[in-house]
Order: C-alpha cells, then sequence, then structure tokens
C-alpha cells in the first residue's frame, strides 16, 4: 500500500517533468498507517464536520495527499494525478484547498502548514468545550499534520507550537519526516536543533527516535499520542521519525537530488524494479486499490456520528442549530436585522475618537450578533484593543487546563497569529480577528496573503496606521503599509476616517464571505463625519462623495486620519472660489469592485484629482494619474509628537491646497497661484 | 550607578510623556555590570573595529542605552537625554543607528536585534579567521545582546538562534530579561517555554536562574560567558536573568502598567523616595557621574589595539591595508578598473539566459574583485544560484568545528537570513547577499526594510519572479511582491531584462553606498538585448529607451521577462502602422531619481504609455497614468507550465497591441483598429 503512494508519486512528477518525489517516497509509510488505521475521514464528504483534519505542512510533498485522497476515494480520479501540476487541473503544484476535494488548507509556504494545524486544534477544542455537553461529544476529532525539516527551521513554527504547547493541543498530532536532507544537501551544516528537546521545552508530548519506515512503531507512537490526548495533562504530540527521503529510488534516496525533480526514466524504472512494482505507470492493482478505499469506513464513521447528532439536536435544539449555523459560516438572522440600529446607535455619538477605540466600540456593539467571534493580539490587546465588552479570556486557567473564551492573547507571534487564524476560519466554527501594529503587519504578511489565496474570512485589527503614532518613531511609523497590503489579490484594506466608517468596515468584513480584510486604524483621536448611519451603504461602496459642492475643479480623495485636511482644504479653496469636492476613500478594494457607474459618480474620468494619505504616495496614481498630486510621504518617519511630524512632513491642509493649484495648472484651469 | 540609569529613565519618559521605563529599570544592574566591568568600548571613538558590540535588541527599552552612552561619555549630552523622542532629538523613541553615537544597529521590531547580533558574531568570527595572523589577534571583540520575552517568542529568535547554535558563534553573549512580564500581562498565559532547554537544543551555553540584580552573580555569568567562549567547543551563551520590571517603582514594579508608559508625577516621586535618589532630574551626582565615565578607559583599550594593528600592520602590510579598505566600505580600485571589460565580457555572450544564472555568471565574474562578498541562500542555493565559481562554504566542517567561507546555507530561514545579513553589514567587513525565491520576501520583509531605514548595503537575490516559475503555482508565484518592495523608501528593485542588465544590477547593487537592493530574477530563458556593454550606463539609470523609432506615438514600458513582449508588439505595431518606442525599466527607485531631462527623454510627459510587468498592474499608474494601459496581472497566478499561465492570463504581445490601441484612443489618436 505504502508504494502505491511512492509509485503514484514517482508516475505523475515524471509525466509533468516538475515536482517533489522525495518526500511522498519517504513519508509513505508513515502516511499508511495512519490514513489507513487512524484518520477518521469519509471520503464521499470531504465536509463532514466531525472529520479528522490532516495537513501536509511540507506542501511540496503535494502528491503524497493527492495519491492518497485518490487511493482512499475521494472525487479525485485518476485521471486528475496524470494532469499533475497543469492548467485547470485538481492537482495543483502545492496542494490548494478549494480546488481538491480532501485538501484542508494551501501549503507550500513552509511553517505555516503547522501552524494551520494550530489553528484547526485549537478551533476543535474551543468548539468542543462550547457545544459539547454530557453525554453529547459531537465535536470529537483530531487534529494530525506532516512536516519536514524546512517547516522546523522555519521562525513560525517555533512561534505556533510554543503556543499549542502552552494552551496543551492535547489532539494535534505532528509527524516529523526526519530525513536528514533539505536543499541544500545533508543539513547538519545548517541544522543541527534537537528538535525533541527543543518541543519538550514547549511542552509538547514527543515521541523521538520512530523509525519512520516500521509500520508497527508507527502505529505505537500513534496510539500512545492518542493515549495521553485525553488525559487531565494532555500535550500536543510531536512524533519522530527518521526516513530516508526518497525511499524506494535505488539511486538516489537519501540524497537531495530526489528533493524536487523528476527521477528520469531510467531511474524510474529502476525504482519500479527495486520496489518490485510491475504494473504500468498510473497503474494500481486492484487488491491494493480495494485495501486503500476508505468509502465505506467512513461512511459508517460518520453514519455512526450522525446518530450522535441526532441524539444531541433531540437534546439541545437550539445548540445544534446554532452549530451547525457557525459551520456553514453563515451570519445570524439577528445580525442582519439588527445592524441598522446598531449603526444608528455608533453614528449617533459624534465625539471625537481614535478609529482603534471606533473599532473597539463596534465590537462592543456587534460581538452579541456574532458568537462565532474569536479575537485576539499579539501582545497589544491594550493598544490595538482587540477585546470587548464581556468578552473571555482563552487560554490557561488556574490549574494550567485550556478554559473557553472568545479573546486570545497570543504572544508577540504575528505570523504564527496570522496563521492560526487561518486554520481556525479553514477549520470552521469561528471567525477569527487578530491585532497587531500595522507596521508588524509585514512580520504576518505571507499569512495575510495564503488567507486571501485559501478566500478565508478572518480580520486583521492593524492599529496606529500612520506617522500619526508619534513617539515610537520610523520602525513603527507604517509608510508603504497600506498600499502594499491593497494589491495582495482579494485583500480588502479598509482606513476609516470615523467611528461609523469603521463600524461599516468591520460590518463588511464580517459579511464578506470569500477573503480576509485589514483595519488599518489610528493611534489619535479623529472627528466623526457622520451624525447618523444614512449614508452606511455609500461607506459601503468603498468610495464616496462625502462633501460636495456645485460644479467642483477638482476632487480631494482621502482616507482616515487625512480626510480632515480634505475638509480643512476644500474651506480654504473655498475662500479663494475654487470648489472642490472632497471623497472620502475608505477602502479601494470595494471600490474598484463597484460598477462604472458609482466609480465613476465618485470620481468623474475628466476631474482632477488629489490624493491625500499619510502614506506612500505611488499608489494614488491610479486615481489621479499623471497630472494629478499626491500628498503623502516617501520617505521613512520621524520620532516626534504627531502633531509635529504631519507639519514636518508636509502633510497640511496648506499642502493640499498647494496640490491643488498645481493639478488645475497641469490642466490648465490655472488658477490665480498656480 | 545602576538607580542613575533608572533614573534617567524615568525622568526622560516622565518629560516626553512617552516611552518604555519598565525595561530600563528592571535591567539596570545587568547593565551596570556588562557596560562597567566587561564591555570593550571607546565612547570618543564609536567607529573603532575592535569594539565590542552591543545590541538592545528590546529596543523599547532606548533609554537604557541612551542613559548608557551618555554616563560612559559618548557625544549625547543631557539636553539630548531631555529632548527624548522629540523632532530633531538624537534620543528617537527607539534606538537608531546613525542617529546615536555608539547605537549599533535600529531596534524595536522584535527578534531582529538579537538576529542582528548573530550576524555581527558571525561577521567577527569571519573577520578573524581571514585576518588574524600568528600573534596578531588584531580582530578579537564580542557580540553582547539584551532581549526580552518579546525578542523570545518572535519567530525570528528561533531562526536566527538556531544558527548561531550550529555556527558555534561563541563570542555572542545573550542575557535574557526574564521579567515575566509582556504587554498583556503576565505571560504565563501565552509564553511558558522552558527557554533554558530551548536554547540547549540549540547547542547554547545556557547559565540559568541568575539573579538579574545581583552583580555578583551577574559577574560570574559573564565570566563564565567569556572563559569558554574561546575554548574548541565554545558555544553561544545565553545567561537568563530572573528580573522584576521597573525595579525601583514602588507602586509599579512588576507589572505591565510599567512597560510603556510614564509613570506619573507621584509614582516618580515614590521611585525617587524608594531608591534614595535625591537629585533633581536629569541631574547625575559627580561621584556617580566619574564611576560611568568609560572614556579613560576606552582610550586605553583602543591604544593598546592600535599598538597591536599597528604591529599587524608592520608586519602584514597588505592584509592591514585590505582590512581597513574593507571596514571602511570602500570598493578596492581594481573594482572600478577592470569592471568595464568585466561588463563587455558578460555582454558578448548572447545567448538566452535565466536572469538567475545570468547573476551566477555576474557574480563568478565580479567576485574575485570583491573578496568583500559574503553570499548565501535560505536553502535554495541551487535554485537563487548564489553560489560561483570558488566560492567556500562557511560552516561546520569535518569536526563540527566552523571553517571560513564566503558562502552559507542560512537554511529555510529568510526572516533570519535577512537580519543577520544587517547585522553583518552593520560591523563591516563583509558585504552580504542571500537569495530565496521572491515570493518568500515576505517572510524577510520587515528586515529588508530595517536595512532600507539603516542604509545598510545588502543585496537580495530573488528568484523565481513570477508566473514564469511556471508548476509550482500561486504560493510561490509573486504578483504584488515587485510593486511592494519597490515602494520601502530606500530600496532599490531591480527586474532586469538579461545578462548585462544583470551585471549593472548587480554592479550598481555593490557600488550603493546608502541601501538595500533586490534582484527580482527569472527562472526562464530571456534573450539578449545588448551584444556589447555599451548601453551599461543608460542602464545604471534605472530606465532607458531600448528600442526607439522616429515619432513614437506610444511608449511600451517593461522590465525583465516582458521586455521581449514589448520588443514584439513594438514589431507587430509596426506592421500596422503604429510607431512606439520599448523602454526598459529595470530599476524605478533609480529612474526617479534622475534629473528630469533623463526621466523626460525616457518618458516625454505627454507620451501615452503602456506597461508590461507580470505583476500587479497599480504601481505602472505613476508612468502611464490614468489614460494609459497596463497589461498584468492583478489576481494570483496557477499552476501549470510558464507559457500557458502567460497565455492564459492575457500577458501577451497581442494583449499589449491591443492596450496600446486602447490607449491612443483615450489620447483621441484613434487608430484603425481602436
Amino acid at each position: 500500500m505504502a508504494n502505491a503512494l511512492r509509485i503514484l508519486a514517482v508516475d505523475a512528477v515524471e509525466q509533468a517533468k516538475s515536482g517533489h518525489p522525495g518526500a511522498p517516497m519517504g513519508m509513505a509509510d508513515i502516511a499508511q498507517v495512519l490514513w489507513h488505521r487512524h484518520l477518521r475521514h469519509n471520503p464521499a464528504d470531504p465536509a463532514w464536520p466531525d472529520r479528522d483534519r490532516f495537513v501536509l505542512s511540507n506542501g511540496h510533498g503535494s502528491m503524497l495527499i493527492y495519491a492518497l485522497l485518490h487511493l482512499t476515494g475521494y472525487d479525485l480520479p485518476m485521471s486528475e494525478l496524470k494532469a499533475f501540476r497543469q492548467l485547470h487541473s485538481r492537482t495543483a503544484g502545492h496542494p490548494e484547498v478549494g480546488v481538491t476535494p480532501g485538501v484542508e488548507t494551501t501549503t507550500g509556504p513552509l511553517g505555516q502548514g503547522i501552524a494551520n494545524a494550530v489553528g484547526m486544534a485549537l478551533a476543535e477544542k474551543l468548539l468542543a468545550l462550547e457545544f459539547n455537553r454530557d453525554g453529547h461529544a459531537i465535536v470529537d476529532h483530531r487534529t494530525w499534520a506532516f512536516l519536514g525539516d524546512g517547516c522546523l527551521m522555519e521562525g513560525i513554527s517555533h512561534e505556533a507550537c510554543a503556543l499549542a504547547g502552552t494552551l496543551k493541543l492535547s489532539r494535534l498530532t505532528a509527524f516529523y519526516d526526519d530525513n536528514g536532507i533539505s536543499i541544500d544537501g545533508h543539513v547538519e551544516g545548517w541544522f543541527t536543533d534537537d528538535t525533541p528537546a527543543r518541543f519538550r521545552a514547549y511542552g509538547w508530548h514527543v515521541i523521538a527516535g520512530v523509525d519512520g519506515h516500521d509500520p508497527v512503531a508507527l502505529d505505537a507512537a500513534v496510539q500512545q499520542a492518542m493515549a495521553q490526548s485525553d488525559q487531565p495533562d494532555g500535550k500536543p504530540t510531536l512524533i519522530c521519525c527518521k526516513t530516508v527521503i526518497g525511499k524506494g529510488s535505488p539511486g538516489k534516496a537519501g540524497t537531495h537530488d530526489v528533493h524536487g525533480a523528476a527521477l528520469g526514466a531510467a531511474e524510474v524504472a529502476a525504482t519500479r524494479a527495486a520496489l518490485g512494482w510491475t504494473d504500468a505507470p498510473f497503474e494500481i492493482p486492484a487488491d491494493i486499490q480495494t485495501a486503500w478505499n476508505a468509502r465505506e469506513r467512513g461512511a459508517a464513521q460518520q453514519a455512526q456520528w450522525q446518530q450522535r447528532f441526532d441524539a444531541y439536536r433531540a437534546a439541545h435544539p437550539q445548540l445544534a442549530a446554532e452549530l451547525l449555523r457557525r459551520l456553514r459560516g453563515e451570519l445570524s438572522a439577528d445580525f442582519a436585522a439588527k445592524l441598522p440600529a446598531l449603526l444608528e446607535a455608533i453614528a449617533a455619538d459624534t465625539a471625537p475618537v481614535a478609529t482603534r477605540k471606533a473599532s473597539q466600540n463596534a465590537l462592543s456593539a456587534i460581538a452579541p450578533l456574532l458568537p462565532e467571534f474569536f479575537g485576539g493580539s499579539a501582545d497589544l490587546t491594550g493598544s490595538n484593543l482587540t477585546h470587548f465588552k464581556g468578552c473571555v479570556r482563552a487560554g490557561p486557567g488556574e490549574n494550567g487546563q485550556f478554559v473557553w473564551g472568545n479573546h486570545l492573547s497570543y504572544g508577540v507571534r504575528e505570523f504564527g497569529m496570522a496563521a492560526i487564524m487561518n486554520g481556525m476560519a479553514l477549520h470552521g466554527g469561528y471567525l477569527p480577528y487578530g491585532g497587531t501594529f500595522l507596521t508588524f503587519s509585514d512580520y504576518s504578511r505571507n499569512a495575510i496573503r495564503m488567507a486571501a489565496l485559501m478566500k478565508q474570512r478572518v480580520i486583521h485589527v492593524l492599529t496606529h496606521d500612520s506617522i500619526g503614532l508619534g513617539e515610537d518613531g520610523p520602525t513603527h511609523q507604517p509608510i508603504e503599509h497600506v498600499p502594499s497590503l491593497r494589491i495582495i489579490p482579494g485583500v480588502h484594506v479598509w482606513r476609516p476616517a470615523d467611528a461609523l466608517e469603521t463600524a461599516v468596515a468591520w460590518t463588511h468584513a464580517v459579511q464578506r464571505q470569500d477573503g480576509p480584510a485589514c483595519l488599518a486604524l489610528s493611534r489619535q483621536n479623529l472627528p466623526s463625519w457622520h451624525a447618523n448611519a444614512r449614508r452606511a451603504d455609500e461607506i459601503a461602496k468603498g468610495g464616496y462623495v462625502l462633501a460636495d459642492v456645485d460644479a467642483p475643479q477638482a476632487a480631494l480623495i482621502a482616507t482616515g486620519s487625512e480626510v480632515m485636511l480634505a475638509v480643512e482644504a476644500q474651506k480654504l479653496l473655498a475662500a479663494e472660489g475654487v470648489a472642490v469636492r472632497v471623497v472620502s476613500m475608505p477602502c479601494t478594494n470595494v471600490f474598484d469592485a463597484q460598477d462604472a457607474a458609482w466609480q465613476d459618480s465618485v470620481l468623474p474620468p475628466d476631474l482632477p484629482a488629489v490624493a491625500i494619505e499619510a502614506a506612500h504616495p505611488d499608489f494614488w496614481r491610479k486615481y489621479v494619474g499623471r497630472r494629478g498630486a499626491v500628498v503623502g510621504l516617501p520617505t521613512f518617519g520621524e520620532s516626534a509628537p504627531a502633531p509635529q511630524l504631519y507639519a514636518h512632513f508636509g502633510i497640511t491642509a496648506q499642502a493640499v491646497v498647494q496640490a491643488v493649484h498645481a493639478t488645475l495648472g497641469r490642466y490648465g484651469q490655472g488658477s490665480a497661484r498656480a
């Protein structure tokens, strides 16, 4: 059975002349033991809520999971394996959730898969605590992950696995493919960690020195992991498996040559011979096919769970309905019904407020309608203001045991937090959001990208969004971050200007079903632009005319804290007889998705335009063109009180006025001062 | 003496009403022991090459280092401490190299300081092996780092410290400020690592359980670290110091209230009383001033070293001159002299070549002129092609002892690599470059930013720069990365189109003295556009007319692999009677720094323009405006062979032709097909 995995990997990579046979061949025996004997899943229903989750963190070994899914009976026919890495196939170069049935997360960027698995195990633990009732363990599954040397070298493995130890995620089991090889060769030159000791230091249960090609030893290790996992002192388990990369290839096993390239025809033949495999490429003997097929066992497992779930539903009908709603990712009917009144209440408070505080107010208002919220911060809770009225801290309680909550202190682990949030969203049942300073979105950036690629609804609360943060200085002042995040495909970046825009940003991000949102929020107080919620729908279009004039000669486009400069400039210009419109553009991504009629009504194509944002200016050229102007900041910031910085860098209403004159001049509409 | 540090931190934060008193107060005793008894430095000459390096990785504790620098006699008068965190002061919110004499690296983004320190210790070790001779230990200093819980939670601490263990950087000593507090409160809820065990697993020498307020215990620990460091089995040392955050503040010590806010007048007074400190704010008793002043000791240490260096210079004049040249960061006279011939030789080979391979060829050609090169890759050496003819692998040799070399396999540690490179550049003596896939610049992004903020010359070799990488799919295909990197202030992003442009990119990056460069390089072969090096100077301007026509109706602006589409489109358009110019724009950052005459000669402001780049398109609007067009890719890629992807996403010469017609139409210059 394990050799069937090896041969399929060899054949598919050979056919594509591209791919990574080494890891699938090396981990085939581990995969056989886990998938054939322990993994609870139903190939006929990859969406079964109580299935075990499996994560291939070393995603370059994608042919391993494709072979497993095919052989166990998922909707992944052999024709797809023959089309490995080809356009429109379901067998992409790296496994992609949503493309291949049974793939739980997209992996490839090393280290993130194991962090996703931590998020899945966390979601399982939280959901079980929230929904299981005495005699009704309807959330009762495990998370399994494969990972290699590369994942373990990546920093994110430290962040995620340390936190998993602290949180005692005992139903998480990881198999370390300890083959001693990475792309540059034998790892002794650059990777000499005592990995078992490292993971014990994290509070993991470590089973070291397992022969990764000995099914008996592997099975015993899995049994041991499972036996301790439900003890009061249960811990996550790392099974360290000594393996030979490319095992089965007589000429290349144990070398990095087998990591990431096709074996070549001669070595494929030698491998077939060595394994005693006489069947043609992509042909699997019937008895092996039968042995692998898990549809019957999976259907029985799911049916048994369904019986248990039916009993749960009978005993706790509301809980059951709520659980199913949350697993579907649907918002409650209440949410839509009560939202308008909430927005009205939020808008009614017109006192100046930092948008990070407005964000917390919005959270406090909408969280009661969203029990699926699971918030957190990378050790900046009181600065990001991600906690809300009545939220409950998750994590170790008095006795060290995990206590349910809906807000987590992730520690100073931005990247780990973001990838754990992705895992929670993929698992289902929670809507994760997490905070850090906007500048440190650099640390978590690739996990934000992965959320977008996977179309997962996660929300990043990114506060201290400009030089407006003041004295912490250029290391902490975002310049390029907002424009950089806007161009990650599928990310919605909101930079709201007041409390209502902030609340709309939250509700839009929550209602979105197909990707992540980033909320860029101010440290400093901002005025209110909306005394009521009448224009919430316009805000939700991403960009709208905030303050219009008759026959505008130009448009001022601003976001967040710079909207007030635009409004002030509008007044100064009016005094000079120059009429300009103020456009608030809290989310360019959403604005760009509106129809042309809306876009042109807000920004007529021929209307001269000036953009104002305390960020790198180049982004705005798409709206203001070459003849327009941008009042922004192409350099790093400085350490000083915020008002001095705005003056120092020339991000002022006076600068906007001058930019308008210069722009009108370039359009041939000279004004007195141009 | 320690209380002088505490009081200065308290007073400066109180005056600024902003800053972090907790860490300086908690680490004051450690700082006193290290700086007063062990640190070898000369306040009168912060550039003394053989000084010990000190890194405050927990950079928010900036007042600690400012107090130390002031008291020991650096050019940092009390007036600067009184201007803490104010505009144009030398006491920025977080310590900044180049702003404050004696600050070795800019810290604040947690975890990067310790990684910088690893780079400094690595540079010291390499330089000592390269330049010291029997009886002449002229490179003979240590690296010391302070770090806190936050640094240890960050993933980069894993990457950098694991590698430091493997490389046996025994002259690196880190002091862990184990105060049990991070911003969210007591760390037990999110940080329960057994840190000593973790660092032993990395191969560090760990001195655990030291009382961070006991000078005798601290001194003994430092002695122990120093004693073992020059043994054959020497290792880096972690001294774990139990401390009380904010020690000295009777009402706030030991709580997170003291982490990041002024104490307030009442608590300042209580702290003075508790410490028995009767002097006014910013006044230090003369005896304590005298005790702290290190100018005499430092001058003697440097003079003693200078004697040894003079003896070295007498014995090895060429070596001494070469060392000084490299420490100054100057290129050899040879480099400038031989460069033209090298470029000619490179251009003469007009065979199609991937720019990653052209990069390796350029390296092989110029490395003999640049013995300061120190290359490496995050476990992708054979893909990034960062190794060159005759380069020597650094790292553990046969017996596990460190062996000198000029290329390092950093392991799968992109962020760690980038921050270590920054540390090496800051140390001096080497010109570091390192490779990974362009997509994974996301992982190292903030360290690239920090190189720019610190104006350090490091070079990132970022290969597999577009969907042109093919089958590895969207996780590995950069879309937003090139435009995102371009807008980090001070970064030069080069995306060369052929072998000569690649070589010019390298030489420009090497000759640059004030910041980092990123080279975005293709996996796939590209044609040659230059049979000789005649136009190297134009390439070095960042953008130039590659293929002109009489009376162009439009400009096609392209980079890298898309230049060939522009040239093909030029031909197709010529056949239709439409004359367009082709502009190659390998580095927009450098082009933007040219004078207006050059910019306008390449891209006349009124000439319609179309940009072509297999990346997110928005960036190019700054050159093509609203009426121009961009042939690019606003979505994620797919997994398939590269040529199919270009066709699938419509990045073709035909698409460029259509875009030109549409653009001319918008400019009112309709052509037959517009």
